[in-house]
């Protein structure tokens, strides 16, 4: 027996989200359907991150036991072969049979994609927020450093989800601006995220950028733990999980 | 009466190519039907470039003639409301009546995007040719120099086309490589291309790329004018027209 560690990429467009759901199609249920395919085993993995329907990943983290004698390291090549095209894995080896994707410390990268411009690209329309108006981008950068450091976010997350602690820490959030494609990437990382946290954090940075809210009203919105003193959460296809790095 | 120009961006992935035929959703039938939707006319439009089934657009140009009030720099914003999301009007003017997009010189700038890496990425699945080989880049752009300037690309053009004459200037030809997303970018500019140019050129710098081909076979192969002579066809899925000049 062997504990495996994927490196899984997805397109979320046709995918009600991460987690087994019974009668809808879901990342993990397709993970777990080509690792049966491929090892005659049952098997049932375990993501590092549980996303919504609609948000995509680069690298998100999914761990699996198998009596399999594919070395570790091989099952990404084996396993991409029963994958469908908008799911891919970029790579694979064996980790500690202890290693738990959700209990060991992490560092998560998330990217809030928003497209800015006078009408929408139709290469990103899966993949990018559309927004027309105009954003004051320096504003939205002086708000975003509010967020940086240990904080009680329990203002920033939907309701629904049951966690001890609202606290996190956010390393850093910085506002990519490419100007030639209109496109802003809003990243961030930090030891965890609440439900919608990313999304929450996103949609209140927009309102800064439309001018509906102040840089200096972040301290207060944050202070408040009030979900209703933040900006509404900006839309699924937007969302992009980077990466998770194990400390 | 009036002409119109719009220039028209989609998503290839779900069209059988520019060009109207009869059972099969075309980008061209889509617009007429859209336009026909706004303004109560039968309207047919003219294409600059009718593109191959799965090929893409940031900037092709259509033309056609209205009695509609709607002036002409408002038709994006109308005509965008009777579109498919894959399907965008970026801008919209009123042109002479002579205008015919096909029949007045330009510059057309055409992307071949290959993604270069072990495996591939979900979000490029539609939009890149996936190629996990090592590439010589270096070689290919030696390569591409032999097309620069006027030549007969007879060699370079599949059977099918019907045309006067396979004379064709190339104005620029070069290779962006993206290091961080593993993306090969060959953007071309000339006064026009003949049917699978682009694809059949970018099929050839491969080939250079892998080894197959030595950059000075270029000037052999083009010379020959024998489309056996030339590398494969790229896949459709890779190539974009970004945009039309008019002079």
């Amino acid at each position: 027996m062997k504990r495996v560690m994927l490196i899984v990429s997805y397109d979320g467009t046709n995918y009600h989200g991460w987690q087994v759901q019974p009668f809808a199609v879901t990342v993990e249920g397709v993970l777990n359907q080509a690792l049966c395919s491929l090892t005659g085993e049952q098997i049932q993995v375990i993501g590092a991150s549980r996303t919504d329907a609609g948000v995509h990943a680069r690298g998100n983290v999914a761990v699996f036991d198998t009596e399999s004698r594919i070395p570790g390291e091989k099952f990404s090549y084996a396993l991409n072969q029963y994958l469908p095209d908008d799911i891919v894995i970029q790579s694979s080896k064996e980790v500690a049979a202890t290693f738990h994707p959700r209990r060991c410390d992490c560092i998560k990268t998330y990217e809030y994609t928003v497209l800015n411009r006078t009408f929408p690209l139709p290469e990103y329309r899966n993949t990018a927020f559309f927004y027309y108006g105009a954003l004051d981008i320096e504003k939205m950068r002086i708000a975003a450093r509010a967020f940086l450091g240990k904080h009680d976010f329990a203002g920033f997350c939907s309701s629904g989800a049951q966690v001890q602690s609202t606290v996190r820490t956010v390393y850093s959030l910085e506002i990519l601006h490419d100007l030639k494609e209109e496109i802003l990437r809003i990243r961030i990382r930090g030891d965890g995220f609440l439900y919608n946290m990313v999304r929450i954090i996103a949609g209140t940075l927009l309102e800064v950028g439309k001018g509906n809210l102040r840089p200096e009203d972040m301290e207060r919105i944050i202070i408040s733990r009030e979900r209703k003193e933040a900006g509404p959460t900006a839309p699924a296809k937007g969302l992009k999980l980077l990466g998770v790095e194990y400390l």
